[in-house]
């Protein structure tokens, strides 16, 4: 038989023990099938990774045909960044809690990932956001975010001011604490927390949702993910912008950062049965009487 | 000079003598560059038609290849819903107050049309939903909406209970007011003092927006507009579906009703430099600082 | 001992046989302590009232020293419009699930009454609201509300257009689905699923909650419960004033409806170690992590 | 006749020339009339006061009897601090755009003052409320706020976690951007931004705000203003709290903040014929149509 996945990146979170010893339980199992295991030296220590290679985050893209991850959504947008622009998909096994993405739970794991490895599998397609940030006419910074990016006050406490355009045209100017504008997948993040829309992952939009906008009018807006955002900072001593709250840069007045969808998408592979409604259901309690 | 539209349909709000009078000078206007004239038999009485050919509403569909609309919204909603089956374009010219999809204003009616009809325009082309009423197996109504399918509680005053189903997967049950089943066009109307997002006319989405939902955590989720949504009532003695306000449809427990994109596009045409955020920032009052 | 409450009531909800066998249980516990038993007509058949006296309802606040009510929030808002004038204070025991009212469970029913018969409890007023329908000069209707009155357009599906005063002061003019205009028992129901604030029990505060207002501006405001609030209907063809959600009054055109704080608060009675908060906590689901 | 105020403060904003003109004319107007007028020395520079007293801000409270302020809101939230310690009313004048407390027109300004001194006003007792940061068990600031004492995250972008007693009960944890505690007068200011509701200045009550809680059921919640509010930081490297947005408090974790009514009111005092609600109705666009 010919596989489709030879080379299985692992990648576990934070070298929780108990997590390790699932990885390695996982590592075990798929190096038994014949399967060349790849883990990630940030999860484990050399001890722990026992006979398998340990290879850098950096290399997963490269070098794995797949990855699996064992941990939650965290860990997830972490690697997804990676992984995106080598086109290779990703499996997430959670460790008792369902994420919005790990949704193999841990006493499925060997039956799920053999599942999946065999080709039997939900796949889907996840956009990224690639945005520049440019000071006057230099690129300061670019980065990847595969839930959102986030523009927002720091720490001194008064609102910001900036303009939106959506492909040169003007949007609106806003005073607010910031700005989300998220993928469907970061729909159900900080986006919804701030009272964005929930956007179904197919859906080729990109939502731009205000922080506690000052102008009560000010609502959510999604536009079409082949559009051009741009932020332009008008005021604001210490205005920050977040990828997937992972890594930031600090903005000044003037500065400007433009978002686009990233070339490649993001595939996750889901197991067969995978709805992603029953998960939405799931993580807000949508089953429930509240009152 | 080869014409795009021979036969120009006008379509008239109410009968308002102020409206008819610029009615009758738009017709004259289009008459004497050679156009033939096309007025909705409910717009205006045959002595206020003068020499124009008269047509019934229904008609205008198939006789005219371009429709100008004289109103507001509402106006705008009730021929979207007849022209839709013939691929007929629309124009919208408001009486004073901008509408969402009333572009022109009355002082520029005759240059705007005028290069509408020489080809100037940028075109827009809007999804409708097609809904029907099932009764055990039977259909009980069909019907389009340009805005939005409503589902709502009736004059009793109790909430109503119902399942959601997109393309056959169960999203939820609810207990609200109601739901609100919107298009992008639908999305700056009920949908927004509902809580739903604004999404832009080109995004291929239908939103589900709860009305006043028992459940603190259900929100508004947008989903491709290529999905099926069922919506069955399992509770509720007098609730009923509205089609854009303008028609409607009692439901009985278990009646279900199917939403779907119908088959062809409303296409809307606006004068040279049209610009959807423009007219969203002056409806909204987003230039102003409220606070 | 000189006993606090000779004479208690009891109430149930609907008759459902396994409340009325907990309401017998309730009744020979009391009885047999020497309490005189006083039985609801409309919760019991005779023959499941056994020995003890039957009475109507709406005698229940001139007879009983106290009411016990089984049941939900429901039953609790009926007894307590008819409690509120004869100042009789009302305790809450649930069948299972817990109410924002009724915070016995079932399991502590003898132990809680016992307590609370000797004098050990919390007690809790309550603020009623008084509304009367005006039509020109003559009165159309006069009712209680425990937790809200409700304006709200009919089945009709259009909003509904009116002008709210407070001590005749003009606050606005509203186009909107409806108002509620909430006490703070109501803030915990429709008012909460409508984006009202929740308003603490002893907060001498009422709260007006716009549904669905077209104005995006439009938000809740809570006013001194000494204020006379009056709504005027301006437009709509099938509004309706609801009080309750259990009994209700067509509005035409210009009537008006004065709401005031009743006269008399309702005082519940709560078992030792009561804490709103905890109840609060329960009941929203404040302790889970949603996301 | 006897004069109830015999000495008035006059407070500028940031020494705009403009505004400067009008405190000097001012100034004069009322000396003319007999009354001792001290003016802010960070409000002009000495050539601007000319005859007139100088003296710090700080002393504004011990030496004026009533304090006039033309400015915006922010000066009124600064001088509200200073002066409700010694119960000295204040009034307002804008400089163009009505405020939220600054309701008199400059236009008006000579008018309304003098018919105020003259004792014929309206006069509003406002709520400030007290903090106090503490650590174990040392006291490490302590502040007033007139709008809001604020608890926010940082600039790192992630969402703090903390613990809110009422009257030492346990009301909730919470995971979120932060929280905000606000009297009626902060309740239009950034509470409303973060989707608080409205409190009439009269009502007895404090409003705790979440600003983008990460669960959906937490909501606005509304105490008397007699009860204390704890908060205790549980999580969170960067947050602080804010006092008015003008000064503020780095916490470390296990911090816990108290928060209480301040003992005195601070009385503004409004020309006859003001009305909260036409103030609102105005800042807030009430009147508008908007969709």
């Amino acid at each position: 038989m010919d596989r489709l996945f030879k080379n299985v990146g692992l990648v576990a979170r934070h070298s929780k023990s108990s997590i390790v010893a699932s990885l390695r339980q996982l590592a075990d199992h798929l190096a038994a099938s014949g399967v060349s295991v790849l883990i990630d030296r940030d999860s484990v220590t050399p001890a722990e990774a026992g006979p398998y290679t340990l290879i850098d985050r950096l290399d997963l893209g490269k070098l794995a045909d797949i990855v699996i991850v064992l941990g939650g959504d965290g860990t997830m947008l972490s690697i997804a960044r990676l992984l995106a622009p080598y086109r290779v998909p990703m499996v997430g096994i959670n460790q008792g809690r369902l994420g919005f993405m790990t949704d193999i739970p841990l006493h499925e794991m060997l039956s799920s990932v053999d599942a999946i490895l065999a080709g039997q599998f939900v796949p889907e397609d996840r956009i990224l956001l690639q945005a520049t940030v440019m000071r006057e006419d230099a690129e300061v910074m670019n980065a990847l975010a595969f839930n959102d990016v986030v523009f927002s006050r720091g720490a001194v406490g008064s609102m910001i001011e900036f303009e939106i355009f959506v492909d040169n045209q003007f949007v609106y100017s806003q005073r607010s604490d910031g700005l989300i504008v998220s993928t469907p997948t970061g729909s159900t993040a900080y986006s919804l927390a701030s009272g964005g829309p929930i956007l179904h992952p197919t859906l080729q939009a990109i939502a731009l949702v205000p922080i506690c906008p000052q102008s009560l009018s000010n609502r959510p807006i999604a536009v079409n993910d082949s559009c051009e955002v741009e932020f332009m900072l008008t005021r604001g001593l210490d205005a920050r912008v977040h990828f997937d709250g992972q890594s930031h840069c600090d903005l000044m007045e003037m500065d400007r950062v433009l978002i686009r969808r990233h070339r490649n998408h993001l595939r996750i592979l889901h197991p067969l049965g995978y709805n992603y409604y029953d998960m939405l259901r799931h993580k807000l309690h949508w089953g429930e009487r509240l009152l």
